[in-house]
């Protein structure tokens, strides 16, 4: 196959989801960990619009080390308050000055920029955090030079991956991945915080499958101006408990689910520490830290049982970071491949070689389990999908700008 | 088994030595994710020995995020400089005031601690990193306080997990796996550095396999005032070449490797950016950033074709954090099993659950791929060693402390 | 006198109105230093206001180091950016953790306060600077404790010095001192920039007087979307010009004054670094850095040909810091003194005693200028005077947290 | 006079020495404000010394603006740590790429630069101050950019002055004035140090005169390791004491002296807060802070009887810098007249024009306070002085550099 060395792989195992045990993990939307991601693709994104506006063109960049250090808190009953703010340090490299030409030199905003699309993140996602008080935002990124007629001039169709690394994806989700990745979804949606305000952003849910019977343990801040005493505090918990079950029915509807929400609480120590309380709906105002790259993978869950790479997707310039464009292209590899049918279950792994065409992976390796007989039926069509999707890598970034793909 | 919800399958499936395509990568302990995993631990384990002296027992803390942001270099064959030195910061919690009765509080002095045993790891670690001049430790840490009064009241044999979290380990290694571990040590050896002084702590080797053909690819970092011009440079590399591949005669003798360093460089642009030149062993000198949890897992490696935890174990406590104790468990059990004989592969995962002691997980779940006569015959010693492991939480921080402990 | 060591002593020289020479400057509200005296202050006042509402009393704190880094700009005509944001270190101490009763503890929310009345100071004074953007506030404030049933114990109707320190006053200003004030008051007033709205915020006002002949040199920063050519900034240049000569016959009607803007402007240079031009209206946004108690004095001016105090006024607490309040009470008493008529000159002197109360300074120097008659018939009630403020010093707290006492 | 602006005045008045009220203060090397200053003035000779072996030419910064955050200790008898280091924040702009010809441009390891010099500082300051775990030092540097070949082209005999600005100096020094700056130097001698070891580098000396009594109040940093208990802690109050009264027998013979030491201790309550005991030698180690020009004016005094200038001296480039440049010149200036003989007071003051040739002052004012005939006698030898010390400032940086000029 045109030198792409792709290999295609059979094996006849049982799949995740018909073994006996199965371990999934979501971190919702306000834990540290996410913010750290968001904050940090949030940037990247805005960075590459302000690079096309200008040039037409995304600069190199590089935003994938975001470091979230808690603050202190003080929830109370009925308010509360933010004793020290959440301190957000943004880290990477950035092309900053831009040579248009002789003694015509551009310089990118990259400070203005950062602080305003990592706060319009924020207040896009928490309804009770402020970000004129409760977040303190900085950053330390390396100033890089771009010379745009050297760019435009070696231009190529696909640029050099820019280092050695590994994307791995899978497709399909078990029904308990579905189920995990679906409840923090739903705890999230505009609908639910409208039924139940006092459900913050931090939600983190993880799912144990034993043969039919799946344990859902929820971590869900709550929001302390939102309730005024234990009581309420535990309707919210009930109401979350409810739902939950609810939206089992529809997803895992032949097991039995049980859920657990907020296991650690004491509500017998009430609002001084018995009880998962929160000011601005994250664990981060009070001593909770996140990393980029330390949450979800590119599919939205963390899944101890299945392949997974430790690369961190957010952040990175959607051009030629492998790091983030290998991690998606075989998760979208994995699940176009999982739609030609019959096929239990599809791995795909694509490992980079620097400063090759990101389009000419050292190898792109697709396990598949299933029968011979629908393997051997498919197996052209899934190096041609790979192919396909390889080539359209110089095109992700469209996707990615637009938020189309989801990134962890 | 006494309530501790463990779990042991056997699966029947080509091990992955065996199969035709396999990514293994190690992180060197001068990579920028190395750096901010050694410096978390090295905290970690200053910390706890400073509570140990103090109070004959470990407090609580968490360590577990540091931030290495990169600075900018200008290497120079036979010299060169750090122009903006390496900012590393560490960040978490820490107990601070310990009250040792009415009016009797202690302050640990956790500043002093932070810097002096980062400062140590970093003149242990690297050769020419002047900690004075070329890097700037910083933290911020919130202030937890305990009564000591209090903690040996309530002191209970096994402390309650801190989180609910996975841990993962499996044994054995693959050979491939064995190599890029053992590549890395040789390089970063004493004796190594002694032969070839050039060679940075900085390396990075990532290994694929297909079929037995292995591709090692080494990104080694060469310290400028060590080489005086391309062709020493290049003389180097050559030199790495010859090593390792005396090294693999004796690990993979049966297969046939190639090797290949910084294939990056582009030697007609020299020391401008050509080459992978350092000042002070690490790429981190020049933008590279790195943050705890980004690297090896805690056998050394990351593998992407295994199941692997997300978990940081660098900076953990020792005593009730599950995301380090979990997954030091993991390994140590799934090598103890495979020493059992004639077992294909293991693979252990623990679950926790937050608040519950540490020796009772939600569930440990043990995979043993064996003949089913073997799987049979060991499957009660399994348990046994597994209820053992569980058993022996409560005294692993000892090994940790003492450094006997791999943990990335 | 009652043991408050007055000291009044009378001296007869030619005032400094009426010798030769004269140098006075004046920093306006947009200057760095400004910036930084006026958050350090807006912090102690937003922090005295917090202590009252909940303890209708003022806890200790000092913030009265504030740092104010540049950032980097790239103004042009019509628009302009802030590359990287004005970076501003707030510094210090403040009482966070109050105990009202065993086990029950308060904590002010210092953090958000801090970033809450920063900004807001911000907003208020500058039309142009977005808080969101072009500004990261930070702070390192040491934490103090307080146990209320202490402090309400050993209340004492007048404070313990915080320091040896002296307070420096004088009165009346000079004719050229007034128009220096009056210069910069005139540029910032609310009527003046809706004529001329590209007049920045940062102001500096140097006058020299030479017999009767001033020289007014203003640098005044021009906001870049203001001003769409060279021309419409020279125009407004000019407009500076005529505005301060009118205001000049008011004040300084028997002499003649020249008044030169942005002297070291290179118009053929343009926008690139030719002419003072600023996006945001102050030039911390590119390079310049300012400091708390770097600039003005408490009357509003730096006045090298008078002695001067080098305490800084803003940011310290308005209960027992003599280096504010000392000073506060110089000026003060030296007007008073002045309105008893016929004085040429008055000059106060204040120094305290580490722990002894604050009425009750190791020496109060008071030197009148005047005719002996004057002196005799004045000299008691110059001691009434005294006295009064001194005793007066445990209410000047009011005034000063509702913004009725000029401090810089 | 050759267009400088020279305006020499005759004054006759009595002088400060025989005035009944004088106030001087100093603040010595250990002080928080002393550190900032030293440190902005280290880090500028250090950088110059760079500048000049490689273009044997000091190019343009300004570094005067540090901070010092005071961190927090825990003194004991014999002992005592540093819980929180001092952190050091160095800010303002240097010179970092250098273009030396066309694609030829060297950078200059600013960063390695400040935290070598503020340590060597630190180092050869403080003997019990460990820079490794009692200190963090930062920056926040403006980066600038110099065409060399553009400089040596433009290249002036006197180059432009950087501001509008002024210098104060004054000779010669009262005997109250000498007796506070001696005192100092006293305690912080080599000699003093070793016979009392005890004795810290934090030593704030506070002078009053009335009439010729002098109360002499010092605050001395005494470090905890050095003293065993309360006793020997009061015997090194009085050893100090006691040594101070020896040396004001030879400078003020004439006067009463009275030496007051540490006047806030409260011996009851020993090490816990009752007496001024530190670690290190600083009080910055405990919540004091510092910032450049907040301390000694150029003279090593702060003088509130006397005219002063607002700048700091530390840290600018001795270069083009009048805030430095000028108070230097103006000391120096009112030094040699006071030499010429018969002269009771000298005053000097020179302001500076932005963009004028450093040795072209707008004016330059010196006032003397003499009989009329000595005035006549001198008049043309002081025009004479002040011309030549004006063409000698493009020479003044040598000394400098070299250290030979007393800066605060």
């Amino acid at each position: 196959m045109s030198g792409k060395n792709i290999v295609v792989n059979r094996v006849n195992t049982i799949p995740l989801g018909k073994q006996y045990v199965e371990i999934v993990e979501r971190k919702g939307i306000g834990h540290p960990d996410y913010i750290a991601d968001a904050i940090a693709e949030a940037v990247s994104v805005a960075l590459s619009k302000e690079y096309l506006k200008r040039y037409d063109k995304i600069l190199h960049h590089n935003l994938d080390k975001v470091l979230v250090v808690g603050g202190q808190s003080n929830p109370r009953f009925g308010g509360g308050e933010v004793i020290q703010p959440i301190y957000i340090l943004v880290s990477g490299r950035a092309t900053i000055d831009v040579k248009r030409g002789e003694n015509d030199i551009d310089i990118i905003p990259v400070g203005s920029i950062i602080l305003d699309s990592a706060k319009k993140w924020l207040k896009n996602t928490f309804r009770f955090l402020d970000t004129e008080r409760h977040v303190i935002i900085d950053y330390k990124v390396g100033k890089g030079s771009a010379d745009l007629i050297d760019i435009f001039e070696r231009e190529e169709k696909y640029p050099g991956a820019n280092d050695t690394s590994v994307g791995v994806g899978f497709a399909p989700l078990t029904k308990t991945e579905k189920m995990v990745l679906e409840t923090e979804r739903l705890l999230n949606s505009k609908k639910f915080k409208k039924r139940h305000p006092a459900v913050g952003e931090d939600i983190k849910v993880m799912g144990v499958r034993r043969g039919n019977h799946i344990d859902l343990t929820i971590a869900a801040a709550i929001v302390s101006s939102q309730v005024s005493n234990v009581y309420e505090y535990l309707k919210v918990k009930e109401e979350i408990i409810r739902e939950v079950k609810e939206l089992a029915v529809s997803i895992v509807e032949d097991m039995e689910v049980k859920v657990y929400v907020n296991t650690g609480d004491n509500p017998s120590r009430g609002e001084r520490g018995g009880l998962y309380l929160v000011v601005t709906g994250t664990s981060a105002e009070h001593g909770d830290d996140g990393a980029t790259g330390r949450g979800n993978r590119a599919n939205g869950l963390i899944t101890p049982f299945r392949p997974m790479s430790m690369e961190a997707t957010a952040g990175k310039n959607p051009i030629s970071h492998v790091g983030k464009l290998y991690n998606v292209l075989a998760y979208n590899t994995a699940q176009r491949i999982t739609e030609l049918g019959n096929v239990e279950e599809v791995y795909v792994k694509v490992l980079s070689q620097i400063g090759k065409p990101i389009n000419e992976p050292l190898i792109a390796h697709i396990t598949i389990n299933s029968e011979e007989s629908v393997f051997n039926s498919i197996k052209k069509k899934v190096e041609e999908i790979v192919e396909e999707e390889l080539n359209n890598l110089n095109k992700l970034w469209r996707d990615i700008i637009d938020g189309r793909v989801n990134l962890f």
